[in-house]
C-alpha cells in the first residue's frame, strides 16, 4: 500500500448507507445526533466466551475512510447532488468508545459506542461490522485453540484457505489471542508478527532424493531447521534428517496421518538417535479439539491452518450496529429500538463493568443505561476511549491486546477452560 | 488503491516459500523448470460441482507480484543476501493456463498449470490458493442460490459478515455466479457490479416516525424506492407505504419473522391496496434451502448475506498447488509426486477437456497426462492460456464470466439442479 496515498476506505461499505445519508439530508434529520452501538445477540452455537479483535485495524481503516475525487465520481452515479456535497466535506467528528482489543466478552457486552451525527455514524456500519466479525471470529476460535494446547506454541498457517487479505488480519488476530506466530509475511510486515517457516513437500520433490533435498536445507538454513518428513516414509525421513542434520535438528514437521501416533513413533526414534532435543512440529487440519486430543502425544508446537481462519466453524460471529439513541425534536436523545420481532433490544446508549469475586474470577458482565453508579472495587470499567472528537486516541501495540487477552481470559470461570458445547461463562445483568 | 503506485502483492504469502527458495538457490536447484498444479483432491462434502472464481483477480494480482524496496527491506530478516539479490531482479517469466472463470469442475480438475522456474512458480503457492479458495467457495454456494431461485434474482448483501476486502472479492465473485448484484460499493468501483439498496431500520428510527420516515424516503428516492416494512408491525407499514408512495410503490422489503407467511399476507395486503406491482424482497439468514423452500411463496427477489459470504458451510474449497512435474539432472521434465499417505497423487502434467452427450449434456471430466490425443466433436478443452512467457493474456470482462457460468452450469447433467448432498455430477475419467 503506498505510504503516501493510502486507498481511501469509504466505499467497503453498502449502498444504502449513501441513500438513506441522501433521505435524511433531504428530510433533515441527517445532522441528529445518534448513538449506535455493535454488539452480539448471542455467541456463536455452544460458544462460551467470545474475544474482541479488531479494534486498531478499525481505528487504522476509520482514519482513512474519506470521500476523495475517485471516490465522488464512484458516488455520483449512487446519490443527488447535495449528498456528493456533503460528502466532499465529511469527516468523521464523533466520539467512540469500545472494548479494548483482547478483551473477552458475552452476549450484549456493547463492544463498540459510537456517538457522532446520523450522517457520521450511519456510514460507519459496514466496514466496522466486518472488521470486527471477521477478527473476532478468527480471535474467538483462536483463544480456544491456544487455551487447549496449554503451554504448546500454536503457530497460523492457513493464509492459503481464506481470502488474501483476510489472511493478514487472520494472522494478527490469532496473534491478540496466543498464537506465537504466523506463516504470513504481510502480517510481520503490517503488524510485526512473527513469522516462521521452512519447507514444504514440493521442495523435497525438486531434488533428485530426499537426502538431497535435506542437505540443501540443512546447509542453507542450518542444523536448527525444521525438516518435512512425510514426503516418502517417515521412519526412513527421520533417520536421513539426523544423519544430515545431527542430534541438533531443530525440528521434524509431521502434515499427515495419524499424527499421535507417529509422534510417539517419531519421539521414540529421535531420542534413539540422540536428537533429544529435536522438536516435534505437526499441521494437519488441526482445530481445538485436535489440539486437545494430542495432549498426551509428544509434541511440541501446532501448525494451524484452514480451522482457524474459518473460525472453527464460525466464521463470523454475528455482531450487529444498531441505532439505539437519537437526538428528537427538542434535541434530548431518546432511547429507540425496532420490536416487530422477538430480536430482544434494549434502547439506550449502554455501559458496562465486568465483575470479580475475591478471588479475582469474573462473575458478571454489567450492563446498563443512564448514569453509571460508582464502580464497586470488584468492579472494572469495559469501555475505553478509542475516537474523541474525530481523533484516534485508542491505539495501542498489538502486544498490549495479547497481554490483555490473556489477563482477562486468566480471570474467567473455569467453565471457559471447557470445549463443550455450553452457555455463556458469564451472566450479563442490569445493575 | 493507488493506481500510480499499486502495493506489490509478494507478501501476501508464507515464509516457508522464501526459505525454500533461498535453499534452492544454495543448491542450484532453483532455476529447475517446473510444473505445479493447482486442483481440488474433492469438493466440499455432498457438493455435486464447483465453480472457479477469482482468475481474473489472480492476473491482476499477479502482476503486483514484485519485490520493491518496501519488500525487500522486510526480506533482509527473512533470507540470505543471494536470495534477496535474486528477488531483486525476479518477474514471472512463466507460462499459466487455466480453466476459465465461471467454468464448473469437479475433484481433479486441473484449475491452473503453472510452468515456471522453481525460484518463481514456488512463490505463488499461497496468493494463488488463497483468490482460488476463496473466490471458488463464494461463487460455489452463490450458483447454488441462484439455481435455487429460479428466475428470482438474487442480491449479494453480506459484506457486514466478512473481512472488508473478502467481501468485494465475494460480491464479484457471487456476480460470476448468476448473483444480479450486490449492496458493496467498491465491488461497483473496481468491477462494474451492479449495486442496489434503500434503507435499514436505521433510517425509521432517526424519524419521529415511520411515517416521517417513509415521507422522507419516498420524496428523496422516488415512489419506485424499497421501503422496509418490519420495524414495528407489517401489516400497519404496509398499508402506510401505499399511503405514502401510491400503487407505483417499487417494492417492499421483509427481514424478520416468517417470511413465507409473511410474503403471502403482505402480497394479498398490496393486492388489496392495488399495488399489485409492487414487488416483494426478502432478506433475513437466506441460504440455497431457504430460497428453495420460498420458491412458492410470492416473492419477487432474494437478498442473500452471512450464507453467500461464508460460503454457505464451505468458506473454502480445499484446493491445493502441488508440484507435478520438475526438470531432472538430463533436462527432461519428470512427474512427481508425495506419496507416504492415502492421498490420491498422480504425477506429471495435466491437460483437461469436458465430454458431452448428443443432446450437448456434459458426461465427465477427461484428465489426462502427455500428449492429449485429437479431440472428439463432443469433446472441449478446459485449460485456456492465462499468462505467456510471464505476460497476462488471458484477461476478459466480468460479464464473460458470468455467462461462461451459465452456459457451463446449463450443460451440467440434472443432478446438478439438487441441494442434497451427492457425488459430483461428472466422473473424472483418464482417457
Amino acid at each position: 500500500m503506498s505510504a503516501d496515498h493510502p486507498p481511501s476506505t469509504a466505499l467497503l461499505t453498502d449502498h444504502y448507507e449513501l441513500t438513506m445519508l441522501q433521505a435524511s439530508l433531504a428530510s433533515g434529520t441527517a445532522e441528529r445526533r445518534t448513538v449506535f452501538e455493535l454488539f452480539g445477540r448471542r455467541l456463536p452455537e455452544g460458544r462460551r466466551y467470545g474475544v474482541v479483535a479488531g479494534v486498531g485495524r478499525a481505528l487504522d481503516t476509520l482514519e482513512r475512510f474519506c470521500f476523495d475525487e475517485p471516490t465522488l465520481a464512484v458516488l455520483a452515479e449512487v446519490v443527488d447532488e447535495p449528498t456528493l456535497e456533503r460528502l466532499a466535506r465529511w469527516r468523521f467528528t464523533g466520539d467512540v468508545w469500545g472494548y479494548a482489543e483482547g478483551e473477552t466478552y458475552v452476549p450484549g457486552s456493547p463492544l463498540l459506542v459510537v456517538e457522532a451525527p446520523f450522517a457520521e455514524a450511519v456510514l460507519l456500519e459496514t466496514l466496522l461490522l466486518s472488521i470486527y466479525n471477521h477478527d473476532s471470529a478468527i480471535a474467538s476460535a483462536a483463544s480456544r485453540m491456544t487455551r487447549a494446547a496449554g503451554g504448546r506454541a500454536c503457530i497460523e498457517m492457513g493464509s492459503r484457505r481464506t481470502h488474501e487479505e483476510a489472511a493478514v488480519a487472520a494472522a494478527r488476530a490469532a496473534y491478540v489471542a496466543g498464537f506465537a506466530g504466523s506463516s504470513n509475511l504481510a502480517a510481520r510486515q503490517r503488524y510485526g508478527v512473527p513469522t516462521t517457516g521452512t519447507s514444504a513437500h514440493a521442495f523435497t520433490l525438486l531434488h533428485d532424493s530426499e537426502t538431497d533435498a535435506f542437505r540443501a536445507q540443512v546447509a542453507s538454513l542450518g542444523a536448527g531447521t525444521t525438516l518435512l518428513v512425510d514426503t516418502y516414509d517417515v521412519a526412513e525421513a527421520v533417520r536421513l534428517a539426523v544423519e544430515v542434520a545431527g542430534p541438533e535438528l531443530g525440528a521434524v514437521r509431521l502434515d499427515s496421518g495419524d499424527l499421535a501416533d507417529l509422534a510417539h513413533q517419531v519421539r521414540a526414534q529421535l531420542d534413539r538417535l540422540g536428537a533429544d532435543r529435536t522438536r516435534i512440529v505437526v499441521t494437519s487440519d488441526l482445530d481445538e479439539h485436535a489440539i486437545a486430543a494430542l495432549g498426551s502425544a509428544p509434541v511440541d508446537s501446532y501448525g494451524v491452518g484452514t480451522q482457524l481462519v474459518t473460525g472453527s466453524g464460525h466464521p463470523t460471529v454475528g455482531l450487529v450496529y444498531k441505532l439505539v439513541a437519537r437526538e428528537g425534536a427538542d434535541g434530548e436523545l431518546v432511547g429507540v429500538a425496532k420490536r416487530s420481532t422477538a430480536k430482544e433490544s434494549w434502547p439506550g446508549r449502554h455501559w458496562a463493568r465486568r465483575r470479580h469475586d475475591a478471588a479475582g474470577t469474573a462473575t458478571a458482565e454489567v450492563v446498563g443505561t443512564g448514569t453509571p453508579p460508582p464502580p464497586a472495587d470488584d468492579e472494572r470499567d469495559l469501555l475505553v476511549p478509542l475516537v474523541r472528537a474525530g481523533e484516534v486516541v485508542g491505539r495501542e501495540p498489538l502486544e498490549a491486546a495479547r497481554e490483555r487477552h490473556a489477563r482477562s481470559r486468566d480471570a474467567l470461570p473455569m467453565a471457559s477452560r471447557s470445549l463443550l458445547r455450553g452457555e455463556p461463562v458469564l451472566p450479563t445483568v442490569r445493575p
